[in-house]
């Protein structure tokens, strides 16, 4: 045939251009866990199950990603219905919808170009948005100043880490920008910096005092690091993921201390913010503890907050919505960080519809004011019963031991795996609680992603559980947890 | 202050961890004209004028980006239906919708976790709007066949372009990779490579004739950049933005074979697939010639192409809707660039359903499709004309020379601007076509963007202008800039 002539003319027409060993290595070091292979295999088995092959169980439950609606929450309906106004706005003169929907609705697209959410908006996000956005900042930090010019919106949190990294990656060998992420992490964070080729600085969350943060154990990760890289940037999760706790005011002002004592950057991921079930505990922004510090810190720690659409009570992980708070940021690298933004245009623009109506929800007297409470509340006590639900039970399990839920959306509790099942899977090249996770997904269809996704101490197995699943299919897979741990255990020891 | 005793004690309270001297070099050679300070300025004269302050006109005209609803285009109706009962699907209750439409948004419901467009989609884009894209590739190719599995769904071509690039870049000094990109360019090029340390390779269109390619340039152009850097990769753009060209059949197969001798990976940008005004000219895709020259090409040339929700005659730009197709990807560059869209979750789900609809309209005998044929070519005669009109315009003016428009959304003439003009910004330490569209700005209130922001032979000047604005701006816009033309000319001479 043609291309094999050619081939025989010396022309080497099958060699490709972009190969595995000739495509970026940065791309290649890349890990991203929560939509690795045991996701694919999950994915795998829903198509066999639907062209009718036989399994030992009837469906795949996926408890392996925040996607709030995809495991049947509700969207909140305000919100549905102003972004339906803004997509039709012939519906504007439909009667059936709610006056402040129309209003809201008006609103935004009265900030869009030609009125249309077709527009491309400002790179930095729409005006008005952005507007709200500082607005509830100051209702939520008690008042402490907000400016508008410091909001960027992004295309979810995750777009606005990744920009923010991009900034402080320089150097090269010994003083490469070195990152501090917790460890369990988001894999998000490894993921950034591997493309970004910084260094990842592993700091240690204590799980033995619930996932808790240690001033010491920061200072020996950043006293170690400072060997062979130039650290920069100090990364928190608040309220946690994977882990789900929620640090007090106390550990949050310690670590401001600490990144102003040692100069790092900080970078605080708050996409949690409304989800705090246990009792005690409470949301803290590291903006409003850093304002409360005194300007001694306020002045000069450099922070940038992160928040999102799709966590909390909406759970709109699909809209692609976001916002970044910078806190002291020198001003040329701000026009540089608007620069930047501009090259992909701007966010998505109904997800920016979607953050406004987060920020500015319906108000008091207003007619949708009493749904949407009951709606969110709705949500967030069943998130926090799941919360507790999932503790409990996985607590009961020998060889499991689970820290308390304090917020967020996932559980990452401790196994034990037998020595004889370690040794079967390092054999087979798999991690330990890889293989534990593949096996439970065979024999069950859950799927839960390995704790060596996120990162965990050496020695130690965990697997990260979402407590998303409604109530009673969440104890159906927690009961098959169970039954699994234990067979696993049996048939292994 | 608190702050200043920090100083006093030694502690450099006030020197930033992250300044201009020590951030990401790369993003610092970022540039990005379509929205730099030309674009700033005309943004603060119009807070001006809104705050009463006295101009020699009375509003700013923006025909600095290809924008159209913010131009006043207005979205198709049909689209913008399925989108608002997508996003309440309450709506679907309602009898006010048609029939097709409501069938279309419960697909796409079906397609979406939990029935919500509030979930992740797989981030590769939905399944069955894949399947629809690659439907739609088929269809617009005559037959030649189009594999889902080579679709990805993206926020907005701009994204799809960047990851593309992305797993091309590597090497270092000599053997870096480069990729060669049109002169003039539409700068997202540019500043994606700044960002990722690649080399540029320009190679000049031919504005003697009509701004086309003639592969004696690309010849030139890579044989020169092969003493410093490793090609690897041709970016083309057709229609081309902002030269407004419509690439012959002809030039395309002579691209291909070019690619093929050279081994190139090709890029092809056909978001403008849609936009051909020109008699004689048509829009041929890149897919569809290279399946015509038979397996010799088809089975070995890399080729990628890109389309987005952002032109055409649907112009929906906000969305952030787009998808690419990989043709002859090395498979396991394939499951890596899975990998690396899979750490920023998913594109927008909107976005991708509205990219669903564009590659699935209404058809003959559904309730929405005469409206639909209305709507579409309503806009698309309505920018014919205004092509013709701006090149037939302008080119009344001595001293400016503009190409026919035959494609895509600009015309982009070469003016003449005298010595005078051109010490007198150089002195400023500004380039002679920036000084130009400043001061057109200052002036009449119209922003167009200049040519230097998009590279031109040296030594000639330009600048694009978009032909979106209505029918009747327009025409005061192209009066406006000709009397300027000649004021500026006579000023300088
Ligand atoms: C801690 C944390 N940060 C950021 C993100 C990114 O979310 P998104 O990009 O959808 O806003 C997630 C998503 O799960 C997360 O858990
Ligand atoms: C040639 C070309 N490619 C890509 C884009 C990016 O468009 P989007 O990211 O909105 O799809 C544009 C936008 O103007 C363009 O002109």
């Amino acid at each position: 045939d043609a291309s094999r002539k050619m081939t025989e003319n010396g022309v080497s027409s099958r060699a490709k251009v972009l190969t595995i060993d000739t495509m970026n290595p940065t791309v290649k070091k890349v890990e991203y866990a929560v939509r690795g292979p045991i996701v694919q295999r999950a994915m795998e088995l829903e198509k066999e199950l639907s062209e009718g092959m036989k399994k030992p169980f009837a469906e795949v439950i996926k408890a392996n990603i925040g996607d709030a609606h995809a495991m049947g929450q509700q969207p909140i309906t305000f919100f549905r219905q102003v972004l339906a106004l803004c997509s039709y706005p012939e519906l504007l003169n439909d009667s059936t919808f709610p006056e402040d929907a129309k209003s809201r609705a008006r609103r935004i697209l009265q900030s869009c170009g030609g009125n249309s959410m077709g527009s491309y908006s400002a790179s930095q996000g729409i005006d008005s948005v952005r507007h709200d956005v500082a607005r509830y900042i100051k209702r939520r930090d008690d008042g402490v100043p907000c400016d508008p010019d410091n909001i960027y919106l992004t295309t979810g949190a995750s777009d606005g880490i990744v920009t923010m990294l991009k900034l402080l990656v320089c150097g090269e060998g010994a003083t490469r920008t070195g990152i501090m992420i917790s460890i369990p992490q988001y894999p998000l964070y490894s993921a950034a910096l591997a493309e970004l080729g910084a260094v990842q600085i592993n700091y240690y969350l204590n799980e033995q005092k619930c996932w808790s943060l240690d001033i010491s154990e920061l200072q020996r990760s950043l006293d170690e690091a400072r060997q062979h890289c130039n650290p920069r940037a100090l990364c928190i999760i608040n309220p946690g993921n994977p882990t789900g706790q929620v640090q007090s005011r106390q550990c949050i002002e310690d670590v401001i201390r600490f990144a102003a004592k040692e100069r790092l950057f900080l970078m605080a991921d708050e996409v949690y913010q409304d989800n705090v079930y246990a009792e005690g505990c409470q949301f803290h922004s590291f903006k409003k503890v850093l304002f409360e510090m005194g300007p001694e810190y306020s002045n000069t720690v450099e922070l940038v907050s992160f928040h999102s659409t799709s966590k909390c009570y909406m759970g709109e992980c699909g809209f692609r919505g976001g916002y970044m708070e910078i806190i002291n940021l020198d001003s040329e690298v701000k026009a540089q960080l608007t620069k930047l933004v501009s090259v992909r245009l701007c966010p998505p623009v109904p997800g920016q519809a979607l953050m406004d109506l987060v920020v500015n929800p319906p108000q008091p007297g207003e007619p949708s004011h009493e749904k949407f409470i009951k709606e969110r509340t709705t949500t967030l006590c069943a998130l926090a019963e799941k919360a507790k639900l999932t503790e409990q039970v996985l607590n009961t399990v020998q060889g499991i031991s689970c820290n308390p839920v304090q917020g967020a959306m996932y559980s990452f509790p401790c196994i034990t795996i037998p020595e004889k099942a370690i040794k079967e899977a390092t054999d087979n090249g798999q991690k330990p609680d890889m293989f534990y996770c593949m096996k439970l997904l065979e024999e069950t269809g859950i799927c839960l992603v390995p704790g060596s996704g996120f990162g965990q101490r050496d020695g130690t197995y965990h697997f990260r559980m979402t407590i998303l699943p409604p109530k009673d299919k969440l104890k159906i897979l927690l009961t098959k947890v169970k039954e699994f741990h234990q067979k696993f255990t049996q048939q292994y020891s």
